[in-house]
């Protein structure tokens, strides 16, 4: 609250209009001053050991490394490898790339956050989300997805050096929710074609619901069958790993040892559920194929072996000429240059917090942006397509009882091996398979059990995520999440445009004055409101000659609210009126309004 | 401020992550009777003679309308229509429309205004902005045009039934700066290629001025004259329009007869100097091309007449087939369906509330939505693109001295009579003319002299008008726009990202027990911020086992911030030790935060 107003003759009052501005040398030579200061400090932080270990965990984590913790991380890392690799073979149908992109883009991540990253859980790699901005900005041409994949890295590695992860904090939780909700729709939606065997199904979901209705009757049984079953069995293997064996019976009575045996033979089967059943399913359709009968859909055949080290290039060529160059391909992905980075970003910290809450360690922002900004820089060199921390594999990572980022490194390995030796064979999954292992995935993603939450706490965070959800599965990701931001943000701001003003007469000699106290601050959203208040009373019937608006709790101003103060003081000329201006700061009187205004 | 804290044992002690959700029922009671009172308050409150006056403002100035100010409205309407006229056209041909569209566009408005309006000197039709936006978002075919028009007025109008006009308050005046410096130059450098007669330039800033250079060679000497010679005459009579005779010689002389008529003649001349320079330019190429001389660019044939009154196309056919349905035409459109509406009324309330001040009487903003709502729907029906409040024609109107609404009237029947009697002549036009009269107008868009002050008063006010300039010279309106809009608000919301809380130990029996006092309200950026300033003093060395959480200041919640409380319980809970909330307002001590956790 501000002091109240004494009508006295201490208040000071101050004509804002007829002020002429000064002490620009001044501000200039300070600020030159601090910026040579911030350098100088710069440069000298960056040098200190304390920065490297904070720049580099590996420096942290690696000298007190016990061989003990080796098996742990091996273990761990396998597993996540056993998961990465299915995964990125379906991510990659799913952005419509060669499949190969999907395991291009699962290794350099491992290798990378094992030097730079600040948590022992996350693992960087393809995801859902990710993928899914990568088929709405890159149409299916790898060269677009390995562009993208340098420049989001290039953006979020400046990110990181700016400090300007804090950006993600303006998007809130209801955004968040009916994002990754949206999101999963349109995901599974898409993937429906590929367990039912459909063709030329269009990508976005308000073109395909309608799509797939009329072409379900151009089902292909065997891929629905092959589909189903899948599905059946990764929620199976899912559920079974769940159950908790002891509950009913106590957990004194130690179970005898080939129970624990295969408790931990069903705990490993769920857990690398996705390899197992790829593995399954393309066993099944070999054997068919080897006996003459080719009847599932198959991926395409695969480019085999690593890829090449090499920068990306950037230009896209169709049969023997370029017909996109640099600008063109940049210009193509657009607001993706912006989006991909951000929301990849956001992923991969609220992954990390998470995990840094359940392991009781902290992480760093900043530093996240670093190594998975290297990572996206370093992944386009191996045709990789934009990476961010996967929540299903880190909590993979975390179940397996990983104990440094080392696990890592054996991810990554797997993936070289699987793509030097195994390649071949990927020819005989079923992308039904496929489809069945990315709607387990996403299904859980679709957070309707927040609605009612939202609904108790604050109705208006219902709205945001209602349009961020029907925003992003309507007009897809970029307008959807920036109509869910703006309505978040306008309900934050709605206060701010209705600052608290009262309104009363004073006797000051000779005359009375109009009194108008402002409660809070002023800023650009509010000039309308607070004209109108001003307007109200002192225009009415004229009983004032003077009116008086303190400024007490005005701590700062800007160019929009100085413009209206200015037209303000006109309006008050205009009509033989006069405003000023009291108990506002030194630091604001010098403000010459005059040069903002413009005759028609 | 908040008052300080007591130690002793009044302090309340309530844990927020064991409450139950409660009263769903009872909110959502009282929830229905709100909308069903409103629902009949509303109905009642549509029916009174104040609601139809201040709905029609034409029922408040026609019944006092007196004859005398017949002539002035009718000089003014008349030197408003001369300069729409050659307005319209060019803005056609900006943005890339068959010409009789900008005129098709002209007239509308003013009938409408003329009931609907709430300032007597507001003239709606087509203006440089909206055009460019038109330019943008229609790719030069009428049918999205028109199409645009209907669902720009339907969004305007929907938006003045539910009072959203606020939402502009949101757009602050370095980011209107920088938008309309960046689009006055994009709209300059597209007319370039008139004025020099090069073809197939793009429309893009980015690509077109690389583009101009490369075919520079190509330029049409007999264009550039006229062009030039255009220019050098608009600004000339401009000029002289502004000149201050009496300034030298002291007002008290009065000037002879002939004087005085000859400043008139010359201050009409400026008035509707596009008028002449358009008329002059099309004699001398219609002399030129009677003698058999083609040498200047001249716009295309224009289809004579009236436009027919028919619903929009909502197909678009190419060769007798639909190539476009309605569906991919509004896709095509996109964002356009936003931007278009919302910085068209900008941009009319705007001039409205400029004039309003100059007048000495007030608009209401919903009103004005309607107006320019009803006036778009309506012009679609004329095949009329988007149009809005254009400043430079309120401009005229207000210097010619208008007295009622009843002006536009006038304005509206020339636009009709040039369509059903002139079209045949408008084809002798040289495109140079045009070109040249776009320029003139929009040069003084470009607002250099506001740098300095937004350097003086507020140095990120200059960020946000820099970000929008150049967002929407290189990437495009909507970008440029929701970057600018974007970077204001982080301003702006940067304070609620890091609220001030004061933390200190105090002793209450038998611990003890550290206390962190928020000194403001807790919104969603500041989720992270306040999770570290509890964490860094509560996780340190472990001296405290209790943590109070002191929320006097806290008058509202939302989920984001429930989220991230409960979390920190949690991480207390992991920790062995308890967070406790003081001080908390009883309606914020309801929310089961627990369904809001997700276990991956």
């Amino acid at each position: 609250m501000c002091d109240t107003v004494d009508s006295g003759t201490q208040v000071a009052i101050h004509e804002l209009g007829n002020r002429d501005g000064d002490s620009g040398e001044d501000i200039k030579g300070s600020w030159q001053e601090e910026i040579k200061e911030g350098c100088s400090r710069f440069v000298r932080s960056c040098c200190t050991v304390k920065t490297a270990k904070t720049r580099l965990p590996i420096l942290t984590w690696l000298p007190t490394y016990r061989l003990a913790w080796l098996f742990r991380d091996f273990v761990a890392g396998f597993t996540v490898g056993l998961t990465v690799i299915p995964q990125g073979l379906a991510y990659a149908a799913l952005a419509e790339l060669p499949l190969q992109h999907g395991l291009y883009s699962a290794f350099m991540g491992c290798f990378i956050y094992c030097v730079f990253g600040g948590s022992r859980h996350v693992t960087l790699g393809p995801t859902a989300i990710t993928t899914l901005m990568v088929a709405e900005y890159v149409n299916g041409e790898p060269v677009y997805a390995v562009v993208l994949c340098l420049l989001a890295g290039c953006v979020q590695f400046l990110m990181g050096l700016l400090h300007l992860g804090f950006l993600v904090n303006f998007i809130s939780f209801p955004v968040l929710a009916g994002f990754s909700s949206a999101a999963a729709i349109t995901i599974a939606t898409s993937q429906v074609k590929l367990v039912l065997g459909l063709k030329n199904i269009p990508r976005s979901f308000i073109k395909a619901v309608p799509s797939i209705f009329q072409r379900i009757t151009h089902t292909n049984l065997s891929d629905m069958g092959m589909g189903i079953v899948c599905f059946a069995v990764l929620i199976m293997l899912k559920k079974l790993k769940e159950v908790d064996w002891d509950k009913k019976r106590g957990t004194l009575l130690k179970p005898p040892l080939w129970k624990k045996i295969l408790r931990k033979v069903l705990w490993l089967l769920g857990t690398v559920r996705n390899a197992v059943v790829v593995v399954a399913a393309s066993l099944v359709s070999y054997g068919l194929l080897n006996r003459g009968i080719s009847t599932f859909t198959l991926t395409k055949e695969i480019k085999p072996g690593l890829p090449a080290f090499q920068p990306p290039q950037f230009w896209l060529v169709k049969n023997g000429t370029v017909v996109k160059n640099g600008p063109e391909i940049i210009q193509d992905i657009g607001v993706g240059l912006v989006i991909v980075p951000l929301i990849g970003f956001l992923e991969s910290i609220a992954i990390g917090k998470a995990f840094a809450r359940k392991g009781n360690y902290r992480i760093d922002a900043t530093q996240e942006l670093l190594a998975i900004g290297v990572t996206n820089i370093l992944g386009s060199f191996v045709s990789a397509y934009p990476v961010t921390g996967s929540f299903g594999r880190t909590a993979v990572n975390y179940q397996s009882g990983v104990k440094t980022q080392l696990g890592g490194l054996f991810t990554g390995l797997l993936v070289i091996l699987a793509l030097a030796f195994l390649t071949p064979s990927f020819k005989y999954i079923p992308s039904a398979a496929l489809g069945a292992v990315i709607i387990s995935a996403v299904i859980q993603m679709v957070e309707y059990s927040v609605i009612p939450v939202f609904w108790r706490v604050k109705k208006l965070d219902l709205l945001a995520f209602v349009v961020t959800f029907f925003g992003v599965l309507l007009l897809g990701i970029q307008y959807g999440i920036a109509l869910g931001v703006g309505v978040s943000l306008i309900i934050l701001l709605y206060p701010s445009a209705r600052p608290r003003a009262t309104v009363y007469p004073a006797h000051i000699a000779p005359d009375d004055v109009l009194i108008v106290q402002l409660e809070s601050g002023l800023n650009f959203p509010a000039v309308d409101y607070m004209r109108d208040v001003v307007a109200k009373d002192a225009f009415k019937e004229k009983p004032y000659k003077n009116v008086v608006m303190r400024c007490c709790c005005v701590s700062d101003i800007d160019c929009t609210v100085v413009q209206a103060l200015d037209q303000l003081i006109e309006e008050f000329e205009a009509r033989g009126l006069k405003l000023h201006f009291s108990c506002m700061r030194v630091s604001l009187l010098s403000y010459d309004t005059h040069s903002l205004t413009h005759d028609p």
